[in-house]
């Protein structure tokens, strides 16, 4: 039902009907683009706001990217109506809208193209989709072959979905002097004020035919007409499609070619679908890329542009799905996140630095800048925004404007990796005037963010929480300006901790010790006042209600406190193991560890939104990546291999056929969350999200590269320290690292702690130095045996 | 294909493919649900702002209703799924999602149910649907007989549609001891200011069966399978529904009964659809309706309550079709805007102001209330805001919170009505305390209201423009401060004359004279600087430029300052025969008098958001009822009688066939605009918007009753003028006025001048006084027969 192929650098669905809302993604610098294994398709742009030119059939909501989207008969899709002549059946290409009876079905998402493979009626069509790197435009490939021993009469109908672009004006014709479909509206607006800023928005949708068609439909009401969707009366019952217009009606683009087919043969077809301004530059992209050089080209371009953030890491390990994730497909996701910043203008704080974080590993450069680009917009008493402003006149939106009290944990925990990656110490000395016109250095800056987070507490020492930490729902418990955070007073810790060290290494004693002194305040809050029983508790409302302890029926115990904990060195020994066991007992499962549990059912006033929603869904108790990905990080700080490597197979679909079909996704990415609620609601725990923007996943590389394969930087070499799960023998990886290639051949063997040699001699410890760029190491890694568990 | 039936009360459509998205709608003091004939269905109701209980299947754009939805096979809708237990084969009642070849078909639209009935495969159902006068709830009845003449063994599924809720929180579960689906969510928020206003939001969907089902569907993708909504998998591959819950997942109610009919027999089923909060308040609606007993009573009620509000004129001539809609359908849909002001927490003032101009018909003490309310929020200087706000903490949306200049003048113009229908002159006496606490008699109010208008101009003494007069879309040709509106220049003068004839009749005559000369002086101007060659211009934009003017190519001539011209009496004789014949020249079509002509088919960044509306479409050259009203209003003026006539026939739909599928919709109401670009668009022109909610229809109700009956109080009596038309020989009217019942039979006769007599003696002037309330008098109006035209 799902294979890996090209060394798993495609993965194939065998089936439409198995995991139905099972899909990919291709992105570029300005647009993105899901498809599902059906045909359905999510489409976004950047004008400089997200915006779609393939809608829904309503006035959809102008929301933030959604999990677990729904999807119905006239969902936005590209599809190809395949009529026999003689027969006057019809199938479609991938699946929807028809829902044939497939002779086979194959859906495949590589790493720069997403193909559909689909045979019904003796007809085979091809469907594949790829992108330009630099344009906002669907390129589609379409073969149809006659596979009978017999020449077909057939038609070719490719359907892609415009769908209601306007209550203001909408219209569509078919244009021949372009060679397609134009659909045409103005996106509405009421107020003067706005009218400036849509005056150049892409209103029109076109859809290209590099071969022009025999006929063609432009309004939706036309093609379906009593038929529908799944036998569309203009194909079934007739012989040519009408020819229609859409005139302030809902518009479509099918075009029919009629062929007759040898047996055997094949005919090719290339569409452009995508958003434009006006007729000039519908022109200009038909021209660009509308030919079967140019396709090629254009694949190749992208090809590259995915490969350039392939990453530093490949590995080969007894687990051969783990290899082709890690081979394939988490740097691809980690590159989306860093490139274009999950296309929005304002992305949240905490994530814009996370998802620089992991663009530490793929492109360095696009993470310092962003550290700078972030801190030019610190405010003046050294705290960070909710969001950072990419563009020009750019505003926070959705969430970003609520106020939350954690985003500057983030700027030390993101140079942590930047600086491992790269050792660019001399970032530090930049001077930076902010927005604000202040002008510091970015020492001082990240200093002063610090100081800002060490400032944030209340008399017991312990962290604001405002209108939410890390947990953006928790908007209820600390609004009126006295509820704490369990997490953030012990990630406060961690961040100063780490920034003293980073203070340390630079020479600064002074500055080290000074935030060394304030971790130990923070942590020792915490151990004070947050170890309630066998775990540190999450919060205190602003009425003093303790929450996420033992005497909670719901939300019990949360996952991101004990994490941090144990990173921020705030818990002994004998708590850290209080600490395992208990999150392996009451959180994890088989879908992972829950961001806490039990769920809430129902609201809790005192806490907020949390408690509104779903049981099992996004925050409520789902095994939530980001917040697992943190505890398996802090897994790795203390040896904890075994636990640690369990809980990342556990983020990665498969591979066993019941966990895809369970997960309903395929490892081609990691979703933010798969439903918890595990006990709960048995059915639904575990299925994707589907929604593949997330913080998680620099966390999981991260992971995989400093924890697992044990090879991270410092400010002169690289650090050697697998952790194997106890039942590898070895592993091989190959890590780039500052411009050289280390070949690393990982073996158990009678070693009593980590030995390296290099080029086969043994260094005195276990640690690469005077790396030279360009060059390539071999490494052979000894790790000692483990005892058995 | 349509026929009217019970005298014109109910219209019937016996095909659900001829006008795919004509309906007709219900409503009570809290809800409103216009329904197609073919099943889907738009309801929303009151928390306080309007919202939704069945949802599409994808997060829906909050947003004012819309003109020409668009239908799709997921949209909501009340279906019935009937299944032939022993072929296999299915339809469903009434049309959609199946689309199975029916046998018959009615949709029919009451005055207070709506009910379709449809017979396929030997079986007929008919489904009735009924309101409340006072709960959220649709009350459905649904009969299934067996048309055969042997025993049938049948499933009926009800399947109602829940769609998508909440990407917070969405669940359904069928409730044994509620007896039916409740499907649950949470309306999603994210600012904690937000939560307590929707803390108490009827978030659930409860769809309750009297008789218990044998099974259940409530998550929708259970329901559709791989079939789809045209052959669900539920129904086709399976005996009973799966008993389904909705965990996260979309919801959807459906039951299946399972039934042996014997030849003839008849099965009745009663269900309740609609919002509640919690349990108990299912269980309480419940328990109050869901009985055959409780049915009957409620649908007494609420037919009552509809005829509470049957207005004061019937009429009998020789157009049966009018008779219909003036007798049963035009006082409805008066009732409905003024009783519930189109299920809006703020109206726009002018809107407010003429739904209770229409009201001073039906219920005149809610128009009184209402010029209390709105003058209330008159502002310091004597100007009324954008929007009249009618629930505490309510706030002005969309349009409203544009400036526009225009809303002093509804007061005069409703006030004219009001007082024509009640002499309830007392009105003007009453204190007022307005929000910002200053304290005026009504009189002075309204004193203020018109000097407001009459100061609001420029230095050649025209109206500014603003951001828009009642053409909300000119919203760039003023906004800079400067440019001025030619209609508004007038309809200040009929404002002002309007209001110097009731400062008269009160005795005021300094005031009086006041207006007048105000009056005077707009007209003046009027005609100095806004006549250009044939007709009035709409408007000079901010730089400078004429609009509305013969030079232009687009939007050459604008029904409005026609219309308001000849109404303010600005117009003299020569001039408005050249304005009656440009208009009929260059805006009248076969579906009426567009609102100007000829259409935009681009931006003009002078005049604004107009010229960016689809051509023909809204505001943008359509036939735009409410335009058309004025001016008819303004031909009866001007005793126009012919022209008049013509216009008010082609704005209620039919009588041709032809007609009727041109419009695609019923005469059951009338809608805000008919497409328009009759020229440029034949295919699509003349397409009713669907959109009930109009200032449209106490004008044409105004022009029945002073206009063609002639029909029209003044302080102590009853006018009587009509104005057949000259093909006509006479009608009979009945007018209620002031307590009094009118039987009235106008004849064409040999006279010079209208002649009447009361109860058999001739009155010397053809006026009634000393009206006696609870009395029937028997009028013979006598009116000159027309010389030829």
């Amino acid at each position: 039902m799902l294979h890996p192929t090209d060394n798993g650098r495609r993965y194939e669905l065998t089936s439409p009907t198995a995991m139905p809302v099972a899909g990919g993604f291709l992105w570029n610098r300005k647009m993105m683009i899901q498809a599902t294994c059906r045909g359905y398709a999510t489409a976004q742009f950047m004008q400089p706001e997200p915006a779609k030119y393939s809608h829904s059939p309503n006035i959809e909501a102008k929301t933030f990217m959604q999990p677990e989207q729904n999807y119905y008969a006239h969902h936005p899709g590209r599809f190809v109506y395949v009529k026999d002549e003689e027969t006057n059946e019809i199938f479609s290409a991938p699946y929807e809208p028809v829902r044939a009876k497939l002779d086979s079905f194959s859906f495949s998402q590589g790493q720069s193209d997403i193909t559909w493979t689909v045979e019904c009626l003796g007809i085979r069509v091809l469907m594949r989709l790829s992108l330009p790197t630099d344009d906002v435009a669907e390129l589609w490939t379409i073969n149809v072959t006659n596979l009978s021993d017999r020449e077909r009469k057939i038609s070719v109908y490719p359907y892609f979905v415009i769908g209601y672009k306007s209550w203001m004006n909408q219209s569509a014709v078919y244009r021949e002097d372009l060679g397609g479909v134009v659909a045409s509206c103005i996106a509405p607006y009421q107020k003067v004020e706005d009218y400036p800023k849509q005056k150049y928005f892409k209103d029109k949708t076109f859809f290209l035919c590099e071969k022009p068609p025999v006929s063609w439909e432009t309004r939706q009401q036309s093609l379906e007409g009593e038929g529908g969707l799944h036998a569309p009366s203009a194909i079934l019952e007739r012989d040519e499609l009408s020819g229609s217009d859409a005139i302030y009606e809902t518009p479509a683009a099918a075009v029919q070619y009629r062929e007759t087919l040898a047996a055997s043969e094949e005919r090719e077809y290339r569409f452009l679908f995508g958003p434009a301004f006006d007729d000039a530059e519908i022109k200009g992209i038909k021209e660009k890329y509308l030919s079967a050089k140019a396709f090629e080209t254009t694949a190749q371009e992208y090809a590259a542009y995915v490969a350039s953030g392939s990453g530093v890491l490949r590995i080969e390990t007894p687990d051969k799905d783990l290899d082709n994730f890690i081979n394939n497909w988490i740097a691809r996701q980690t590159f989306y996140h860093g490139d274009v910043n999950r296309l929005s203008t304002d992305p949240q704080t905490r994530n814009y630095l996370q998802d620089n974080m992991g663009m530490s590993y793929i492109r360095p450069a696009t993470a310092r800048d962003a550290f700078i680009t972030a801190l030019k917009q610190q405010e003046p008493n050294g705290s960070m925004p909710d969001g950072i402003i990419l563009i020009e006149g750019g505003t926070l939106k959705y969430i970003n404007q609520i106020p939350h009290t954690d985003h500057c944990v983030w700027l030390p925990v993101a140079l942590e990796t930047y600086l491992a990656e790269t050792g660019d110490y001399d970032l530090l000395k930049e001077s930076l005037t902010s927005k604000h016109g202040d002008t510091y250095t970015i020492f001082d800056r990240f200093s002063r963010a610090v100081d800002w987070l060490l400032g944030a507490k209340d008399e017991y020492g312990i962290s604001y929480l405002a209108q939410g930490d890390w947990c953006d729902p928790l908007n209820m418990a600390g609004y009126k300006g006295k509820g704490v955070s369990g997490w953030l007073t012990v990630a406060t810790a961690f961040a100063a901790k780490l920034w003293a060290d980073v203070c340390e290494q630079v020479g600064n004693k002074e500055a080290a010790e000074h935030f060394r002194a304030g971790a130990k305040e923070f942590n020792d809050a915490a151990n004070k006042h947050l170890w309630e029983g066998d775990w540190y508790l999450r919060g205190i409302t602003d009425d003093g209600v303790l929450f996420g302890v033992s005497t909670d029926v719901e939300g019990r115990i949360w996952l991101n406190p004990q994490a941090w904990a144990i990173l921020s060195g705030a818990a002994p020994p004998e708590r850290t193991a209080k600490i395992l066991k208990e999150v392996e007992e009451q959180l994890e499962t088989p879908y992972g560890a829950a961001m806490f549990a039990p769920p809430y059912t129902k609201m809790r006033e005192d806490i907020g939104r949390v408690t509104q929603k779903f049981p099992g869904s996004a925050e409520n108790g789902s095994v939530y990546n980001h917040a697992s990905a943190f505890y398996i990080h802090s897994l790795y700080s203390i040896g904890e291999s075994d636990r640690a490597y369990r809980l990342l197979r556990k983020m990665i679909p498969g591979p066993t056929e019941e966990d895809y079909l369970q997960r309903g996704q395929m490892p081609v990415f990691i979703p933010n969350y798969y439903r918890g609620a595990y006990h709960q609601y048995p059915r639904t725990a575990g299925r994707s999200s589907q929604l593949f923007n997330t913080g998680t996943i620099p966390w999981v590389y991260r992971s995989f590269i400093e924890g697992l394969c044990g090879l991270r930087g410092d400010a002169d070499g690289l650090c050697v320290n697998p952790q194997l799960p106890s039942h590898w023998d070895g592993i091989k990886a190959t890590r780039v690292f500052r411009g050289a290639t280390f070949n690393v051949d990982i073996q158990r063997a009678d070693v009593e702690s980590v030995t390296v040699s290099v080029d086969g001699a043994t260094l005195p410890e276990p640690r690469v130095t005077g790396i030279r760029e360009g060059a390539t190491y071999q490494l052979s890694v000894s790790v000692p045996r483990k005892s058995a568990a």
